[in-house]
């Protein structure tokens, strides 16, 4: 009954198949090798054209990096304030941007309106030399709050943007529960719509490390390689790296675990509403947020089942974060399921 | 015949077995596993005391952080012109410490001598404040030439950067070949010496990303977990890494690795030599750094070696570099003096 | 009428008689001459105690460089939405500290209630590796809206930020129209109240360029001069910049200037009440909040009075701001007058 | 008989007389002022050509600025071993560039000779992901050892680094004193031979600060008011900063100071040669570095000379630096001839 993060999920065998079957012997070091080079084929198929990817070591580097190539230091990167880079990376993009600052918007369900980026790019006009320079807008795609943007909701914050003369990023650490949930292709919510730098992440659907940033455009990539070098973030033996994101793609593996993951979550929230918990934002992907009476949660998990508070949890009924993975088991539902009933019925 | 480097090889076996065997189920992300617990623990049997060890993904992120943690952004870091920081880590050192200079000093062999060091810091005066403040000293264990500091010689250096109230950094990328070749154990070479902080690598050595930095002493590690966050280098399917690691130090395996690497370089050593090619240093590891003709070079290259020039490839007899590893077999040596022996010939 | 800021007033004769008489030929330059010495001692007797102080070219390279000495990078600095930091240094703060996060709050006039802290600290758990740490909390006085901290209400903000482990700074760019308006001593608002790190100046108030980082406690010092001299605000010719912060000291010149400054916004302030415009805020300062209709506020800049909008110039009756200074006179208050009677009569 | 530093030396009187004349009621701060512009008009027409002009703090700043604008954070400055950004600033080119990487080459008088840049350029090819990128080359006009670089050795520079895709930096903190050595017109030994940022320095030729860097080409300058403001080098009160910069322009002041100062070490250095001292370097400004009995350079400090050893004093004649400036007087001189014979009389 572990729902604390979809981190805590292990790898998916095919990915320890693919990194074993990438243990050929010698081969060329720091991306020159088969692997890589495949990755790249199977990037351009996924996203119907040609892309620029970098793998890296983490999500928090992907979006770090990803900024700091599109904002300038001098800027301002407008991000929700529940955004994984402004609650969550330690000031990682600060570092990585050298000292670029991160606007924080408010907004529902984690999701930036476009009314509110365009207030607050008014609030940083360009050339006001005292002022934080627009540098990019960076939305999270499924947002933290487990809430998915729509293809023209990606669309519309691109053009404002662009009509700011800046970038849009994505951090796709979920993009493959968003893109279960939208139906739709990869580009459809991501280069079609304008986004210019994407932080792809494959780590949280089952692979052991497996992050890449990934530019769509070949000018906005340029230098990149050492920005990525220079955090330390080149791996030596690439290959091994290369190969689980190939794992992940091929024949669409990352569907079926995205899929499962949202699947569990379903039911899950299913479970939780039959129970009269309250779900505080719409379930749109593998995570859920209910309220729960707080001796509930106390007893459910001295039961064994792990979440986390969202927020500080005060009150009668704080509300609590219940991510399901790839891993998820039926029988860790229904586990819960039935904790849920006894422990609500104690209560 | 591939002796291009020892980021070629690929992975032991037993590390993917290890990382298989982490794969059991949901566990607590961001280190706080079973597998980082137990790699504290056998770090510590390996060092004979507490350290504090940090995993990250690469070499370059080991050094540049470690570097950061000890040298202030104000400081120059002493260290040799060869040195993997100095020449090929694309200026990380100086984004992880926030802009120390690296002071480059000579020495035969990549190894720094102990009057070059004192003399570099008499040009650094403490309280100077045109001048950068004396930072850290750097070295490499096994340099970057293939050589070998004896303990005593570490100790040496450590005692001058104590003097000067900075610390001894060593780059231990292949630290391992070094241990192997001194017949010591890991303490003798590094704190016992006086090395403040280590960065320590498997990679190389047979694991497919497991480095650390690691430190002695808890108050000098203090902070060094938020260093890392923000440098994107805190995986948070960690176990797969610590599982690396502890494979390496299980029964030794590292120095079953090291010492197979070292062995098959000790081989080549004696075909080049023995077939009249002169050797720039001493062979103490896993790298031999060799004259050849240069025509003879080209010959066993199209005859599909793999080996780099060391420095401009010119003159009649430029230097090369060939390294082993744990994966260089026995076939791969003789192919080589069997090629090597017959364009000797033609030339 | 030009109450834009007191930045557009120029110097007071004192300060250029004091750089005039600091030009007698060599001496000791970068800070080790006579001038610099008397400064440390006249700072010392104006708060009371020694102090390590160190000039700077502007307000925003003391504040930037104070928080960069007692925030580290990977931390949080918690100040007003409407700070001098957040809104108009171009990320000055975020360049010196390597990247520490502004964590931006509300209150009421510019001023930061404890328990708005306190809330904000329990958001930044210490040891949280995740999250950017509690660096430094900052505050302006007077504020940018030009009200004035009490100095029980520094007192509290320090006590909370002690507890936390982390310092106070006090953006003092308009320091003294706060004294004159507190009545109290240097020392009694800043260092008896816990202040770690404050921002001196002088310029707003009648020198050309006189802004120091002021240090109460030697420890908290250490090392500062590297980064001044780094950050390039080491002048050469120092004397005559310390000069004038002894020309603004000697015979409590500051008080005259400040006192002269708030007199002026007293009088303005009473002439707008009195013409029916409603204040922001108190007016404890030398600044003025007020809103007119924006037909009137045109009329009167075209009538050559300076001020600007204080946000968005939106609405039938937006804010404005108007600033007096040591220099502001009386024919210009008097012009002011005049000219809004007659156009709010015509309005 | 002070020749420690071009430093010591107070202000010109007309540059006091334009800080007070330019006292003159409100103006707008920042740079919007008449004495501002006016200084655009006048560095155009000294320069031959529109420039853009950035006045800061100090020529620490200037150098610093002038490169983090050419030179990406990922890349090698090519600088002098003896040159001022290397040795004297503490750092702040790394830290304004965020961490640029300057290569110290060496070669004699403190010059760059063409063939050692071209041998550093093949050693950072471009493209390798490892190695830092070409940035930028830069070179000090008059040189830390008291030489000129002559029009056609900057144009051949200039060219080398044009051919690696980088641009040439000068650092003129005395570029007075060559011109005057060079009887040549600021254009021809900058922009014409293909200078692309140059650090222009009154400060040490008689003003009390008054450094600016100056771009000959509008792109190269984009963004560059942002770098200056974060760095907290936008003076609010521009206008006392501009008119010292319009005081030295205005009848050749410049021309007249380092005339002076560049005399007085002509005759300096014929009293020391004349005596049997030798000259290390030429005399091509107001600088002398010449060979004293140790002895005797004790004796004469005793008698008040101020001057510096350059380098380590040890052996029996240490190098010892004379610097003069506009302010040196002929008495001072003849003092020093005086003491100079006596005590080697007596040695």
């Amino acid at each position: 009954m572990n729902f604390a993060s979809d981190n805590a999920a292990g790898a998916h065998p095919a990915v320890l198949d693919a990194i074993r079957a990438a243990n050929e012997g010698a081969v060329a070091s720091y991306g020159a090798d088969r692997w890589s080079a495949e990755l790249n084929e199977a990037l351009a198929a996924w996203f119907g054209r040609r892309v620029f990817a970098f793998p890296v070591a983490t999500g928090g580097a992907a979006n770090a990096l990803a900024l700091s190539q599109i904002a300038p230091p001098w800027s301002a990167v407008f991000c929700h304030r529940e955004s994984h880079i402004n609650v969550d990376e330690c000031g990682a993009p600060e570092f990585y941007t050298g000292g670029a600052k991160l606007v924080v918007l408010d907004g529902p369900a984690a999701k930036l309106a476009p009314a509110t980026v365009r207030t607050a790019l008014l609030d940083h006009p360009r050339g006001e030399v005292h002022r934080v320079q627009p540098g990019a807008v960076s939305i999270t795609q499924m947002t933290e709050c487990g809430t998915v943007y729509r293809p023209h909701e990606v669309g519309a914050l691109a053009q404002i943007a662009a009509g700011a003369g800046i970038g849009l990023h994505m951090d796709g650490a979920r993009l493959c529960n968003a893109l279960v949930t939208l139906g739709c292709s990869p580009a459809e919510v991501t280069w079609k719509e304008g986004v210019s730098a994407l932080s792809l992440g494959f780590t949280k659907n089952g692979a052991i490390a497996a992050e890449a940033v990934v530019f769509f455009d070949e000018a906005v990539a340029d230098g990149f390689a050492f920005r990525r070098k220079r955090g330390g973030h080149l791996f030596s033996k690439m290959r091994f790296f290369s190969a689980q994101m190939l794992a992940m793609l091929k024949d669409d593996l990352w569907r079926d675990l995205a899929g499962a993951a949202n699947a569990a979550a379903s039911q899950l929230a299913a479970i939780l509403t039959s129970s009269g918990c309250t779900l505080a934002f719409e379930v749109e992907g593998n995570e859920i947020f209910a309220r729960l009476p707080r001796s509930v949660a106390d007893e459910l998990r001295k039961d064994g089942a792990r979440f986390y508070p969202w927020g500080p949890e005060t009150g009668d009924t704080p509300l609590y974060r219940f991510v399901c993975s790839f891993a998820t088991r039926e029988h860790e539902i229904s586990a819960f399921r039935d904790r849920l009933h006894f422990q609500l019925r104690r209560s």
